[in-house]
């Protein structure tokens, strides 16, 4: 009993620091920011008794020396918050220090006293004494200014010794005094900073075969680019390629999907691989590296980045099958399974086996195919069913490009259950496809929309592509242009990356079949050509989307939105902000546009960073004008043109 | 490059276990069970494709060996639950234990098939391979039997394989050769498991000097004996005396908190310690010990427990202010500090101060203390402001009475700001005061409630008082004989341990002044008696409620309770279910029990066990009777006597 009663510490603290966010799985993985990104930082910090506490959250970029001071506000609930900037793509971490402030304390409880008209003379020696301990970790000069001033008072009336000891200046440093020693310190948490593309940004998407000049024959890189300069016009940052490899031949499906390819049909770009090559190739009919580089800079110098896709399966053709017939799965009679889902078959793909025997050699070549890309300029891919790999594949792949390539973003194509969607995001995709298109009610997305920017925003980036060569949704095929447009907006106001799949813009709407999301005479199966002409009006309505996005960091951001109470179900509203509330904007979308509708909105006037009472200014960014609203509720009228939805800035 | 890619694991689990509880940040503290407590088990557990998965969870007691296994039933969302059930007092930890199950896949996958009509004669030979492979993780018996059914096979039509392969006896054997290989396994989380007194009680609260034959002299342990067959009778479980040693004579304040005792008066029995000892001493004006162990004996032969109140401070007469005055906080001059929260000072009470310099001692010293009463019998401690004494200090001394007395209860007045408050019952102590008292309205008991039985019943075991000797609420004080008997039924449902303050059941609603919480004279600063012939229809609705508490399990538990809605928003229904919902108790309570009111409940059947549309019996357990309801519709009518309220059993 002696012997555990002599275990005890000789030096412990009383503060006590939990729940510290950021932090995914106690700091199993990294939380996620990007560069200049404000991050809401908290802790609950407290003590036992009554003293006061001073809280920091001090960060470091891993490969810098030193680390960066943040205060933090202490709230009723014992709950400290701040916001950590990171400035630069890496590796950073943060931890909570805490000190107990027994001079502050002291100096706060003495104040108390005289409050009750008593200054409890016998107390002023603590102060006095207290101030003593705490020069001996002031610089010199301060120190010997505050010991002349202790020997000036020795002796001192009540009134002078009270008015050294309860001034600012001395509390100040006092206050540096006691952050020279150590505080209590929780756990370093990991944060992987990358850059704002992560975050922030409009992609398009489209197949270039698709932009051809006749029917029936692949477009090429060349013909293709002709197509860049309208999407730079249109203000997108990013240009997504499904695959550009050449097309397997075997068990080819035609269009429609039909199981057996016409001659001319160009098969899925997803059955990657052929006699000319696999993943590291480039389809001969798009043209060759020479042509796809070329596209690219011109695409670069337009603004605009390409994205790649990461599709790692292979065709019965592709090159690895005969050279590494051990990375595939077998049957007990040595054939390589197909790809399947019970009771579907699809011949074209054969699935790699990542649990192989040689799977360090598959892992190897899988990131080998990234590197390749890399060397040639491309730095976003977006992965094509991740969720089929297992989760220490993309461990540690992600790993390593974070190590050697830390500006390389991974968009994660992964739909499915929201524990391995979520699972995908902690493990290091910097975004993730969303169930965005399926949530078009207006509880769905408000309730959708506050999970995304609270509980998972830590981990899981959105980005909310309208459509996709896979995702047609009833919404869209019923609801012809005005539903189009509405999905326009919410995506592009709800999150900081959105996305449209080529054709949107022409508002095509013809499914497959009765009750399918596949798109009647889709470009995954068959060369298709536009008449861009036809795309005006939707053309102008995203390039303005993406001007008000460009000119509002309020937009830029996933987390601060927030809900407003609208009368009518079917009336959205919605604002975001950024965190010193210097850009407010407000968006309101009729969820049911097929005609015009009056809204009753009833404001957070706090949330908007207005007074109760005072009049505001905001501003109409999609048609123009200004108008001065006075108190929390407003009638407003949602039109058609340009879009079922008023887009305000809210004037500070 | 070469290195990190033969740095990959040779094998490694394709599925991913998080978000398991019970667990209390992470596994740094224990989570908290009661001997055959039914504790849920939850967590999310799913793996990349699509591959089935069998998940349990795998406990022990940490003195014994071997684990043992609960399986788990998963959901749509990945999330699997079951309950554990912990037959002992002691420490005891789980994990979650998860494997992809091949056959059983495959067994789904071919059954599709089927299901249109192809049983693919390609597929049946990786069955067969694995029921081979299967097999040899098999007893010897079993193996062999399957081993001789795969010889008769050979050559066996599609018909006799697809038979023998899908037969429900292989599956159970294959199932029982899957789990004879480790799966994965989550971190073990540890649990502390106590006695059921530690989750479920009745408690009373009594000063034994209260208790006496004359005004203005000390009852004893002698005369206060004679109220225990009454507080026995009522149902009560735990008696929990206020200190019960010497009182100090310095400062000792007079009657309604006077700063000046007059003669006669008996001081404050939280001042602890006098010249005739300290907190192993027993105040001689109750007796001397063997008074008390004569009144502990007369207690627990009537089936009540006595808890002693611990609290670590000391009057100015202590002992230890002369033997250990480094013990003490001292001001620069070398007096000793009082107790102060300005601008108020308690100078009969000296803080201890537990970060001296021979703080082990001390530390051993209150140890020391328990292990006095421990010796003599004591088990429950009830622990006087436990929140200002270092959470170190609790850990430490918590941790050893876990391995010295793990059948010892402590109970956290833990009256100050959540955050501590939940930090005291994550360091462990079993339950807590809590903030019910100020919980009146519908909307604040629901939240308050829905929190404490989901977010913190993992670590916080709440007790109701209605009343302490310095909780008066303002509620009790206006509201008179109703809301009291609201207030009673309302603790005695809520929680499975609530108390009462003696006076309770006299309706004692004096303050001592305007907006205090204070009662009027006092038992903390003077002799009271009580004329307990006036507390007849009190004591009978306690003893009513004790009863149905007794009767029914559904009331054991903090977890299981939910809420029901009613129009009226001054009418409260919920109700309670043990976990195979085989007792099903629904409270209805007046919270404005002025007078009498109908309400309208709609029930949520579900919650109940009752399948919609089904009639179903309902018995009122306060003033008996049986009646048959239909729907989920129901015009309740609360009325006056014996209570403001209605409890029924659910009949299943």
């Amino acid at each position: 009993m002696a012997a555990a009663a002599n275990a005890l510490p000789r030096h412990f603290s009383r503060i006590v620091i939990n729940q510290v966010t950021p932090q995914v799985e106690g700091g199993r993985w990294a939380a996620k920011a990007t560069v200049g990104e404000q991050i809401p930082v908290r802790a609950c910090v407290f003590t036992d008794g009554h003293q006061q506490l001073r809280v920091v959250a001090r960060w470091r970029m891993l490969h810098r020396r030193g680390w960066t001071w943040t205060p933090l506000q202490g709230r009723i609930d014992d709950f400290w918050t701040g916001n950590l900037v990171f400035p630069e793509v890496g590796a950073a971490e943060f931890q909570i220090e805490a000190w107990r402030d027994a001079f502050g304390s002291w100096r706060s409880d003495y104040r108390r006293w005289l409050k009750v008209g008593v200054g409890p003379l016998e107390e002023l020696p603590s102060g006095l004494e207290m101030v003593r301990q705490g020069l001996e970790r002031l610089p010199s000069r301060e120190r010997e200014l505050i010991r002349r001033r202790l020997q000036d008072l020795q002796g001192a009336s009540q009134a002078r010794l009270e008015r050294f000891l309860l001034s600012p200046d001395l509390y100040r440093l006092m206050e540096r005094s006691l952050r020279a020693r150590p505080g209590l310190r929780s756990e370093a948490l990991p944060v992987w900073v990358e850059r704002t593309r992560a975050l922030y940004g409009a992609w398009y998407e489209m197949f270039p075969r698709s932009e051809g000049s006749r029917q029936r024959a692949s477009g090429t890189f060349v013909s293709a680019a002709k197509r860049l300069p309208a999407l730079a016009a249109m203000g997108f940052d990013v240009l997504y390629l499904p695959p550009i490899h050449p097309v397997g031949e075997t068990a080819r499906r035609g269009r429609n999907n039909a199981p057996r390819a016409e001659p001319g049909d160009p098969g899925s770009p997803w059955a990657i691989g052929s006699a000319r090559g696999g993943h590291t190739a480039v389809n001969p009919e798009l043209g060759d590296m020479d042509d796809f580089l070329a596209f690219q800079q011109q695409a670069r110098d337009l603004g605009l980045e390409l994205a790649l896709d990461y599709a790692l399966q292979c065709s019965p053709d592709h090159p690895w099958v005969k050279l590494h017939p051990n990375w595939f799965e077998h049957r007990p009679d040595g054939s390589i399974r197909t790809a399947e889902n019970p009771p579907k078959r699809y011949d074209d793909v054969l699935p790699l086996d990542f649990e192989c025997q040689d799977h360090a050699e598959l892992w190897q070549a899988c990131y080998e195919i990234l590197e390749f890309w890399i060397e040639r300029g491309v730095r976003i891919f977006r992965v094509d069913n991740p969720h089929t790999k297992p989760m220490l594949f993309w461990a540690w792949t992600i790993g390593r490009l974070r190590r050697e390539h830390p500006e390389v973003i991974l968009l994660a194509e992964a739909f499915t259950k929201p524990a391995l969607m979520e699972e995908l995001s902690k493990v290091g995709f910097s975004q993730s496809y969303t169930y965005f298109t399926w949530r078009t009610r207006k509880a769905e997305l408000t309730s959708y929309m506050t999970q995304l920017s609270n509980r998972s925003a830590d981990f899981l980036r959105p980005n909310f592509f309208t459509n996709t060569p896979d995702i047609l949704t009833a919404e869209l095929q019923a609801g012809g242009p005005p539903v189009f447009r509405e999905r326009l907006v919410l995506a592009a106001t709800l999150s900081p990356s959105y996305g449209i799949f080529s054709g949107f813009e022409l508002f095509e709407n013809q499914a497959r079949e009765p009750r399918s999301e596949e798109y009647l005479d889709s470009d995954k199966y068959q060369f298709r050509q536009r008449d861009w002409r036809q795309a005006g009006p939707m053309a102008d309505l995203i390039t303005e989307l993406n001007r008000i996005r460009r000119q509002h960091p309020a937009l830029h951001q996933l987390r601060r939105i927030r809900f407003h109470s609208v009368a009518d179900g079917r009336v959205i509203a919605f604002s975001k902000h950024t965190a010193d509330r210097s850009d407010v904007v407000l968006v309101i979308v009729n969820l049911d546009p097929g005609a015009p509708r009056s809204a009753r909105l009833t404001l957070s006037l706090s949330l908007l960073g207005i007074r109760p009472g005072a009049s505001f200014r905001v501003h109409d960014l999609l048609q123009g004008g200004t108008e001065v609203w006075n108190g929390r509720r407003q009638l407003v009228r949602l039109g058609a043109e340009p879009a079922p939805a008023l887009i305000y800035w809210v004037e500070p």
